[in-house]
């Protein structure tokens, strides 16, 4: 099968090194495929691109090499150390294919720039598409700017001094130049703005987000609604969530925070009808590194309004359940755009916290979503 | 609409006191309709009849007062107080349908005049149709008969000395020769017998069963295909029940806990494909009551075989999430059996820990087919 | 044995009616004295007077009655309707004892005039002696003043215009005067300065505090001394508190919410002889009412560094846990004034999350002081 | 200092491999001596053996090298790999020091040739004296046999042809014929049966035990006394240990079990001077192999009978937990028979689940009479 590149904004980072060393090891065959859903036979699909096809490369603000970072990620548990060894040579190959974050005069320069270094990788390892992929630190919130509402407004924009768009959304507008396709693992902006919807209507690009959805809100997007069957009331859902790591110290600022901890809890709304009392909250404890403990109270109403309650504690591997899916998006996005897809793929809400579009918050109604739209990718057309 | 009759068998128990209680109170307008599924927007339909439709009756071999039972559910926070003193008078006349257990020399004997007690109980109150619904106390496991597997012998055999059913499914063949459909709510055997398939075959009564589903192992129902989904591996699925009141002390001998834990983990074989270690364990806590406290381990292993683990505790109170099910049941079920529909009634999978019939134990699915189900009754024939 | 008068500041709150409405029902005989410390046998002394030797009056600036609050208290689950119903006509009684909080020109008016509520309710009832217990809102942090420092100061400053002191202390200034012991229940800073110490003194005034120790710091102050006690290196102790009611409303406020999450905390410190990482965070959740969820994780190290954790939930009832300390308290600091104690009561740190005085934070070595502090009392002098 | 010989009963089993590889480690100064509560400054004491003072050397029924077992724990996560790597020469060493149990025709013959490897032991290592410590596997309860009783009668039975004594026994029995002191860290007979309490005293032996208390038990110490320190009735108390492993595997049989399980509940009816509901109950799970978890509910109702509860779990590693308590005592036990005491060591109780003799069960007094034994062996006699 033709070669598919993927691109990774943070390719330094935990989620992004685990992927690599992930999607290694898979190829050399030292380990099942646990939680790389496209390897589930119910999405079993020839319009996919395998595990041995994917070409990874990337760009990062920091120069740690990857072996360092898998070092790192081995003493933190999240790899196992045998892998890491046994791919050494493969992820040196990796990161010859990474480049720093380039810079210029205005932000268009950048996108040129960022651009030019996705083109030089596609047409260096031969590669038929590429799809870039946002893995790097969540942003603060971006201020609302006229440019966004409209491409003309945008080039226009971007061409001046100010800083118009956030980092996230200018790696999607160089995406979308580029005939990338792109998709944001990471709550951050990304391609959510309307002037970035034409330029990725114009360049035919396919697009998917907002936010992996790994550990409490998967969770949350299966309980929500077995209440909602059962015609309890929930009175209140209040989650806690510690984490340490980069992500973690990032998520501790209230701005970011804020951000991430609202859309934990729009699943409910979603699958419920109504927001019960209670928040998300994030701790960061710096101790706890990429093992997140989290834990929920929920309390509801049955019959005749007698008060129950249930609680949780998750304690997940952050990168370990993140980096499966970002794999999995990289196959699924490709196989759409190879399929001719472009705009948004709503189809792929089942892997979000923060889904693009009006589509179901529920896990089993994305998933139905999920095998109809990998099912379409396969049918002749 | 035609007025439906539901006769219990255990009416004096926890489960039938708190449905006939909150039917009334719902009557009333007293509380709104949480935990009763029929009364979702989903579910709504012209065929089913209305809370309001349902007259009671039934059997116990117990002489426990109505008002007495109601008093102690009272104490014990499982019905409000104002719920309980507000239906003294309708309950009154409920208690007034009850009748004691008949005895006669041989079962087809006793049978006959359980039958002869719900036709009564139909002329007298001019019901259209009769459920009949077992919510009596877990019986042991049965031994096999020969004249289990055949009408023919079971006729026979009943006619004889021997006590060749138990009561549950002496109840169940009752039902049928009085030409009345018939739900399990326990985990005893009930219709479950080829003779008896053959019964309710012969006299166009539909079934149901069995052991309603209404703590652990419904919230196992959806977090069991969450691991599916994501392609994540269960390792240990290991639950702790602490549970008190009647049903506790029953399920404490080892026997009936046999049977009622076994029913507890078919959910996890069936949803994930394969049988994780650990059990089921019910432990009888007198103080506990009717709010059962359960609590589950859950570890699992992700990306390149990460341990992770899950842990949840429920605080439910076991009556009041059975009690809306049985009155959904008697009207989905006195539904079918007017829509003409005989035999295992599969598509009320949703309804039970261990469902009739070769059906999905995922919940979305058994929610799926009971919506389509409802829709089918619905339509014009 | 002569009576002791007992007066609440912020009678009518919850803590204070529960407190009310217990020790009625004790007197009647109605309920054993669970959660009262000085009925336990280790602590039985003459020196001590009897439930039953308690008058109570009180202060708040709510005019809310006594059985409309007991009323509510009965509906949240925190008093049985059965106690609330006994008592009522005893309890119309201390209604009549609680006064308005009084209004001046200036604070030191305000003081006089409190002195003087207290001073009648001595007389009209007559007491030996009268504890003023502080169990309303907490207040926000206050700021520095140098009045604070020296009582000659303080007087002069009352004099005037500005409000140099916080309620608490304004309380704790009126208490002293008119001769009385006082307890601070709350975080509030009561008797916490320098000036307050002299007059406390010049009277012969005892005093105690701070902060009711009654949830999550309680078990702190068992658990952290057990991984000292085992040489266990506790790495993260992290605390959500979900809790309704006014106190909760109240703690929500960022200000508040500081100085009690700092207090809470304190007890790691103190017993484990460093700080582990995390925080204790309150949460203000409305549907939780009085029964409050606290939920802590704590990660430690033990044999050459192996990782191993913890968890704990509890679900206790805030007002039920403070009521009965508080009787504690009234007794205890009774009998300690008329043992002729005066100054810091630092052998009650048993009852405080944050004591006064530099004392043994264990909640074992606090016990042991109790016991002796009360055998100190008995001996003859 | 002179050497202290530690001779271990089940030398190749998890918790004696732990020991020896962890007192290595330390020795090698690779870690801090977490988890061993004699190197706290408040039991720091010259009269108690340094780690670096301990020569090891036991026996065992299996003949598993001590590097293989280190390996199996290193992959367990029980040990970190640097430590035991680093060790390797110096295991090799205490390996040479392992015998396979003897046999004989009569249990007095395989006594003395116990008693003649421990002795050899002593003489090749030039040790002053020898601490045996049964780390071996449980044994199932033993049926009670008259020699049990009184020293000649046992004597006497050795010498037949029976099986007397339980292997725990048999080995006692060796170890004070030897003039060895004695520490049973399982909860087997080991040396409580009043026939070796005459030979301990004969040969001025100490010895100490039962059940090393490690995990559930642990905290059960320390909360149970705050429950009745605080005067809140505890009404259940439920457990559930899921542990794998070599001895969750043993434990797994129920006869071994309730021996077990029943000494996890006697430190409630000692605290709380009642038996509240509940049962600890232990079930084995592979895959948990040796990091424990254990949950607890506890319900417990406070002023005026107010319910409520409390639920805690722990992930405890077993054989880190145990590991350095075995140092301790060993430690412990050779200072107490160098300072001449003999008979049991009721002053260690803290270590123990099931401590010998009418002691405290609070973990508080439980420590200061650990403290106490320390200081008075220290004192100049
Ligand atoms: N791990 C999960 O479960 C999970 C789930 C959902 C979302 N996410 C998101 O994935 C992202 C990555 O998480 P992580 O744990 O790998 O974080 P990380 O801190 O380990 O990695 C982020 C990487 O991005 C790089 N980076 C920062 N700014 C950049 C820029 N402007 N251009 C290029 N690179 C830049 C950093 O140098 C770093 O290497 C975060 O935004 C996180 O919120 C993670
Ligand atoms: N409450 C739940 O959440 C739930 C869930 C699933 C299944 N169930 C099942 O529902 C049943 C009832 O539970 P409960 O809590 O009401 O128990 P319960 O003990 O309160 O009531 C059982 C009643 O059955 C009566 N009975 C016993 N044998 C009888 C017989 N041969 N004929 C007629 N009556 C008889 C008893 O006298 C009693 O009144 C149990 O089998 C239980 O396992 C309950
Ligand atoms: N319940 C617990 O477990 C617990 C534990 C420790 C401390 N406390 C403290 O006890 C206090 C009371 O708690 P609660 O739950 O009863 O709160 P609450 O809100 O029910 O009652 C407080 C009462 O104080 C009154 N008040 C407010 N300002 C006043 C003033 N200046 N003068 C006189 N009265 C005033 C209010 O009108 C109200 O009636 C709080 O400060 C709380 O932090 C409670
Ligand atoms: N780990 C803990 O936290 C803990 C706590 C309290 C008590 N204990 C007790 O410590 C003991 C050891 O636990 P473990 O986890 O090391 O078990 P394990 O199964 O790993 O080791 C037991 C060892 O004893 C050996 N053995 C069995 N019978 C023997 C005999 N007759 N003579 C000599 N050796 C014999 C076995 O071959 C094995 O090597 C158990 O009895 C356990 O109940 C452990
Ligand atoms: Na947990
Ligand atoms: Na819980």
């Amino acid at each position: 099968m033709e070669t598919t590149g993927v691109w990774l904004i943070g390719a330094r980072g935990s989620v992004a090194v685990t992927s690599v060393v992930g999607a290694l090891t898979l190829r050399a065959g030292l380990a099942e495929p646990l939680g790389c859903v496209t390897e589930l036979p119910e999405l079993s699909s020839p319009a996919v691109p395998g595990l041995a096809d994917l070409t990874f490369g990337g760009h990062d603000v920091s120069d740690l090499t990857l072996d360092k970072k898998a070092e790192s990620l081995v003493a933190a548990g999240v790899l196992p150390s045998r892998a890491a060894e046994a791919v050494g040579a493969e992820l040196a190959a990796v990161q010859r294919e990474l480049r720093p974050v380039p810079e210029a005069g205005t932000q268009l320069g950048v996108a040129r720039l960022i651009a030019a270094d996705i083109d030089d990788f596609r047409r260096r390892r031969n590669l038929e598409r590429v799809v870039v992929i946002n893995v790097s630190s969540t942003e603060p919130a971006v201020a609302p700017h006229p440019a966004h509402q409209r491409l003309g407004l945008l080039d226009e924009a971007l061409a001046g001094p100010d800083r118009v768009l956030p980092p996230s959304s200018l790696y999607a507008y160089a995406a979308f130049t580029a005939d990338c396709s792109y998709v944001d693992f990471t709550p951050s902006t990304g391609a959510r703005l309307p002037a970035l919807a034409e330029l990725a209507a114009r360049h035919g690009s396919p697009y998917a987000g907002h936010d992996g959805k790994t550990g409490e809100t998967l969770v949350k997007s299966v309980l929500a609604p077995m209440f909602a069957m059962r015609h309890l009331r929930v009175r209140t859902w209040s989650g806690t969530n510690l984490l340490g790591g980069g992500d973690g110290a990032n998520l501790a600022d209230p701005d970011t925070n804020a951000a991430k901890a609202g859309s934990k809890q729009r699943v409910l709304a979603e699958t419920l009808g109504y927001q019960p009392q209670g928040s998300s909250h994030i701790e960061y404890v710096d101790d706890i590194g990429d093992f997140k403990t989290a834990w929920d109270l929920i309390t509801f109403s049955g019959f005749l309004g007698t008060p129950m309650r249930m609680e949780f504690s998750w304690h997940g591997c952050d990168s370990a359940l993140a980096a499966p899916l970002v794999l999995d998006l990289a196959r699924l996005t490709a196989a759409a755009h190879a399929a001719g897809r472009s705009g948004p793929l709503t189809d792929l809400a089942f892997f979000f916290k923060d889904p693009i579009g009006d589509v179901p918050h529920a896990l089993p109604d994305q998933w139905a979503a999920l095998v109809a739209f990998v099912r379409g990718l396969h049918a002749p057309s």
